[in-house]
């Protein structure tokens, strides 16, 4: 089959007259493989799911969508908290705009060494990493979902024996200049817990992680609280979030803080 | 507006020369707000995602997928476990067909109470209900999972102190020639597991359910043996499924047991 | 059972050291069947996902949690955008807090009547309704996705016959001192679409979408920019976002716009 | 830290008295990141949702969960079609057991070119790939989800000009003694849409594609029949099903078609 080689006529090139420019328009839901570089510089495989857009002045009637796919396949098959900014810059310079916002939603993985035997397995963090320019200046921002077991203060106060304890996720969002490593919001936040997760835990593993839990009981407000205290004093951080979710195995809801802050040198 | 009178093509209605009959042809995913009756007759308001479909002979070369929601809007607004069959009856005559499937999904409440104060909260129980007819001979599925905590034994047996536990689901699907009721099935297998679950709890009731659990550690190989000796005892089950799964609060995945079973008269 | 009447210790009541305040505490994920007052005064059954939350002073250790779920059940049985601010006061009343915040998300539905037969038949939306207030001050926030026919101005355009065309999804979020109705957002958004979907379509009412949608090609930008258009001149607005979202007929991801505003009277 | 070499109790490992075999336990929702070698034997990363489970003896307590994890840790990195079968059973080998089920569901990805333009891009297809062995006995099912664009002949034949098309899901599941590729799959139903979806489209080929589904007008009925027809002939399926389902661009819900067969050599 030969390429057409008519001119078609170009719709998304016309003129727009309704003096209303567009913040964000583009490509939304891209599934796509991705080579993760990590801080110590080895290569990740994953997966995302991924957000282009740019945005449109109020002259031009439409934005090219497949040049958004173009840059993807032809430069986004290895990426790094590193290089997202040259990434979401080379997007704003193909789609000939002013601004843009290149977002990566992806599991990431650790291989954890378990608490007594040693043994490896890996954890699943979920991620997602924004890369925004405007006018020139970019902006990081950076979400880590950190699976923990959380063991409840109160339970464990007024009970003869045992503590409620379950699953909980703590999520960090950050904002920043430049890059902020994954690994380094892990390692923030993962000893915030009443303990850690582990992909493979045999009987003597099994035994400290139950132990260690109920030594160190915590609300999802105390975990909000400590992993807060631990972000404010990153000067990197223009804006950050901490979120804490638990599963509770008492109920079929979760509980839930939030505290947010920012680290400004103004 | 007036309606267009004009004769149209019935492309549906035309003949196929195939020759392969359809099994199931029809809508899906479509969300429709239902008053459930319950076991006691009382009228609870919930929401449906809803399939309907019935059998196409090889001849026709379609359905006609505006009666699927005819039939649903005109006598889909209030059901029960007892009624169902005779609305996928309905279906299946309004379609001309000679079999077909009704699928409702929604959540459903009890209203429980807190086991020492009394407090009262509801509960909420994901159910899936299937009626489907084969040459007049009608048979339903109904699936409910049970939400309930689950304590580890060995976790308890091998800690100086405490013991991880966490949410479970006890999923139970059960065919029959007739109606099995929803809180039949909670019933049953709400006390298998190390505790229950509740809506709204007091210090005391916390206390209650911690100890409860703890006094009563449970693997999902023990859950999964109860629910399944409860449910080989009820002669109106042809066939019947117990799955258990744990979201283990000590690693980021799911313990997970299945035990099928038919309880024929044969 | 008799009610413990043991004094037990009251952890959450306990003073802490730490400093933090935290901005958001409660409970989340709680799945509630509601009794939703529409505009016309009529109430609708439908089931929300809950979220609850109250701002907690720094020297407190925890919340109480068990008050949220009792909130919710004594006066959160009846609800519309009108009463949502008082249900979000009177949690923070019951809490003892200076600021909370009380998100409900469900599907809402409309009985519309086809374009030319008049058949009826129901659209769902999905819904976001959140009340906020802080130091005595409430404001609402109100998401309403609206589902929509799309067809591509381009793909008309270029091809000899036939358009590409796919469902969309126009999402408006606005944000005001007091209630703005669902069906308000319905109808500003519904008809700036290629064309409205439908719930019971007979052939004519299908010839009559399929021509209408033809004759209006839209683009995300041109759908977008028609809804900011009509969001901006609405003055109890103080902040609003329109997205729209196609799931591309001939893709597989999304085409996406974004544009968000302030109508502020200052 | 020193591991912990007192013995501990096998609480797992001691007698159950209540003679209820266990047909599937072990874990599942583990993500794990996988090197999937294809047709050409090249491979691929992705990244899997996993299950594994084995049946359990009446008389045996309890299975060792953490085995589950350490044979996908050191045997699970690299897989295919033609390798699962293996390691399926290095997994009952490992649990001791005489039966098992490995489960593991994952994005797949296609590098396409445009259909005039040439230009290339990924499509990707959700793939469900299950190994079991009963009694030594292995069988393989696999899973692909296929999106295309369906165009409706119906709203073609009654309308003046368009046709409402939209994007739908083709999932073929096939049973068989040995390895079926995933593209084998793909390729088979890919052509029985009323035309494919692509990752990067130029304007050529969207007038291709345009013009290509509008020549090519099928119902759910009419694509489940011709893959229903491809599938029968395939003589290593045991056993196979078809769905179809369309995200109706004018509804806001579904249609959907099945048909299930068995090609048995007896």
């Amino acid at each position: 089959m030969t390429v057409n080689t008519n001119p078609m006529p170009d719709v998304q090139g016309s003129v727009d007259k309704r003096r209303i420019a567009i913040d964000r328009v583009g490509v939304k839901a891209v599934r796509h493989p991705l080579s993760l570089i990590d801080r110590s510089g080895a290569a990740q495989s994953t997966v995302a799911v991924v957000g282009m857009n740019v945005g449109l002045p109020h002259d031009k009637k439409g934005t090219h969508m497949s040049r958004f796919l173009q840059v993807l396949r032809d430069e986004g098959r290895e990426v790094s908290v590193a290089s997202i900014e040259a990434l979401s810059r080379r997007m704003v310079d193909t789609l000939e705009a002013d601004s843009g916002r290149l977002e990566l939603a992806f599991p990431f993985f650790v291989d954890k060494a378990a608490p007594v035997s040693g043994e490896r397995g890996l954890i699943d963090y979920d991620v997602e990493l924004v890369a925004e320019v405007q006018s020139g200046v970019a902006t990081q921002t950076l979400k880590v979902v950190v699976p923990v077991t959380t063991l409840c203060p109160c339970s464990k106060e007024i009970s003869e024996y045992g503590a409620h304890n379950q699953r909980g996720h703590i999520t960090v969002t950050v904002e920043s200049a430049g890059a902020v490593w994954i690994e380094e919001i892990i390692d923030l936040v993962e000893d915030k817990a009443s303990c850690e997760v582990y992909g493979v835990l045999k009987r003597p593993d099994e035994k400290f992680v139950t132990e260690r839990a109920y030594e160190n009981p915590k609300f999802v407000e105390d975990v909000v609280r400590d992993v807060a205290s631990a972000l404010k004093s990153d000067a990197r951080l223009s804006r950050w979030i901490v979120e804490v979710e638990n599963f509770e195995s008492i109920h079929n809801h979760s509980a839930y803080a939030y505290i947010e802050g920012s680290n400004s040198t103004a």
